[in-house]
């Protein structure tokens, strides 16, 4: 990964960004991203039946640009969710604002929110915001990082990133992006029907269809295998532009665009489980020998997402029962015969008997990043899933959120 | 409900306690059960696939004594979960030795256990309880609430019930109860395959398959609607006994009756949410108007689960767009448009659109028992989830319970 590189990083993109006043904090809640020319797109939404009203804007634009994107408009401090008709209305206006700016046209561009559920956003404060955003457009560095920090919600740290690799015909290429998410961190985000947001920008040339299933397989392991409570977002979104700057022929598939693509998704989706709310400890589950895909990832999300042992990490306490508890209520099949586990390197349950030393399990559980390996021992599939602990913090954060 | 009375209210049954020494503190662990009449027997179990070994020999001794009990011997501070061979053993020595005791056949015994999980029981300490419980078998009121607070780990309270109701031919009969729950509260308990322990009493004749009918027919309607964390339990339990001491004809259905166990398992399954861990505001969720009761009964525990509404419940804070957004995620297909909701009589979603007066929403939500109702405008069925909020307390109390 490059250091310090964000969404710029790829030739062609330029971002703005602004403060409307959309947040009780005085910093900047809108960013744009914007590529002159015309970007292959590929997105996925969230799962959730109720969903944000510029999720529905997005959506629409993608299908009647085929694809097709010059920018995306995102706010923090504002989900733009449960609004009715008047949100997806504003949503189509912020659009509509930074289409006239760009002078592209509006299903060209996508929009993104994330803040409080419910609540209409306040229209002059956001188109005021866009205009100003649109003034700054830059490709540098500290763009691209002061727009990171403008779609933060709770996040205590800004995540952006960038690499460089080369197409299997030997063309570098860069990817850059942005994501934030914290709390309702649970994704089941799938293609076109994904509040964690994600922002990615390449220069490779791509392939619309292909950029897309290269997306939906990456997200399958890396955002949808993050959980921080459970609570899946309305607002869940990834968005991916390929302006082709690089040059040369189309990507039709290639296993370097894809695998580079899945190592920009895995350390964006690391960082988000990396800053979960009111997070002391990251907690790493990765399930062996599985009978197949299916119950690693069953298996992996059950224990990532067991309350109580999200206390237990951030106890420092190997309360290793709960552990096996949340793998037979996974609804997996599990033979508990043949179930081992370790946290971090330390034995703690071999062939369905917990046997552990207690000293060095309990200094297992006190790392900044809790690895708790589980063999099921009952075919071939693994499976990897991040989440962070459960503290007096998270429950701080969330109790007056509103108010 | 009688004041004081519990599982010795009906008559014919007698109970002990001991304080074996299984728990730091220095409370009776050791509770049993005891009617000299043999009883008709109805139970359910956990459904989690890890399945401690006291339900395993349950059931089946309920088996093989084709559903009849004389016992059921308890212990707390120690689950017996994934404890292997040796776990089953164990488990059938406290049987064998309750059996013993009271000269009865040892598959009309049922053990059941609540506390940590992966860790033997210390048997000499376990069957020395068993003997010293033995020794004091009463039933007197006093005896009956020894045995209830025998069964509790993190429980705050005691919790006993009971009831005198009328069968439809005009006979008197009555209904004890003692439970247990506080955290790892999830439970999907299912006919003889529900750490929520539960134990009934009934001096009723009752029929042994009727008897397990309206126990499967309750404990969906009560019971498996209390959410406290989400994780199910190794050992939910919950174990009927209906000796048939006030005479007459064998009850083979009876609404009179059914009606009465709603009310109980009703009453104690209040008690269970009332008393979740570090809970300072029990919550109620109200489903009316769904398509069926499968809806009604996922979208209510969806809401009472997730994590965003319990803290925003733990702060008073009136987060409409959490119980919105976890309606959503919860795998029904709501028609927004239509959803109106209230916390206790403040509407705050008319028709898919917030409406609230915050001062109004905000001081309903301060109540010691947050009633949130949910109308879907979709159809006939209903259902009633119970939970508690998520405070700093339930963390505090989970962070480091093995050590």
């Amino acid at each position: 990964m490059n250091e310090g590189g964000g969404i710029t990083a790829p030739e062609g993109f330029v971002c703005g960004y602004a403060r409307a006043g959309l947040r009780r904090a005085p910093r900047n809640d809108i960013a744009l991203i914007y590529s002159e020319r015309p970007c292959a797109a590929a997105a996925v939404f969230t799962s959730n039946r109720l969903k944000a009203a510029s999720i529905e804007v997005s959506a629409r634009h993608l299908l009647l640009s085929k694809f097709t994107l010059n920018a995306v408009v995102i706010n923090s401090g504002n989900a733009n969710a449960l609004t009715g008709k008047e949100g997806v209305r504003d949503a189509e206006r912020m659009c509509k604002e930074t289409a006239r700016l760009l002078h592209v046209d509006t299903t060209r561009v996508a929009v993104a929110s994330t803040g409080i559920i419910g609540v209409p956003l306040p229209m002059e404060k956001v188109l005021a915001g866009i205009r100003s955003a649109a003034r700054r457009l830059s490709a540098s560095p500290s763009a691209a990082s002061k727009a990171a920090e403008a779609i933060l919600t709770t996040d205590r740290v800004k995540k952006e990133t960038s690499l460089t690799a080369s197409l299997s015909d030997g063309r570098n290429f860069t990817l850059g992006g942005m994501t934030k998410g914290s709390g309702m961190i649970s994704p089941d985000m799938q293609g076109l029907h994904a509040t964690t947001l994600g922002f990615i920008t390449t220069d490779a040339p791509v392939e619309r269809r292909y950029l897309q299933s290269c997306l939906d397989k990456c997200v399958e392991d890396t955002y949808n295998m993050v959980n921080i409570d459970g609570d899946m977002s309305t607002n869940d979104s990834i968005i991916v532009m390929a302006n082709g700057r690089i040059g040369g022929p189309v990507v039709r598939k290639d296993s370097e665009f894809q695998e580079a693509l899945h190592r920009l998704l895995s350390s964006m989706a690391r960082m988000v489980a990396m800053d979960g709310e009111g997070e002391t400890r990251m907690l790493e589950v990765h399930v062996e020998g599985a009978r197949n895909r299916e119950v690693a990832r069953k298996a992996a999300l059950a224990v990532v997402h067991s309350t109580l042992v999200k206390c237990a990490v951030f106890g420092g306490d190997p309360n290793i029962g709960r552990i096996a508890s949340a793998l037979g209520a996974s609804g997996c099949n599990i033979n508990f015969s043949r179930l081992s586990v370790k946290i971090g390197d330390v034995p703690v349950i071999e062939s369905g008997k917990v046997m552990m030393e207690r000293k060095r399990a309990a200094a297992a559980m006190r790392a900044r990043t809790v690895a708790i390996t589980i063999y099921l021992n009952s075919g071939q599939s693994e499976a990897v899933a991040y989440g962070s602990d459960l503290s007096y913090d998270y429950v701080r954060i969330n109790s007056a959120y509103s108010t």
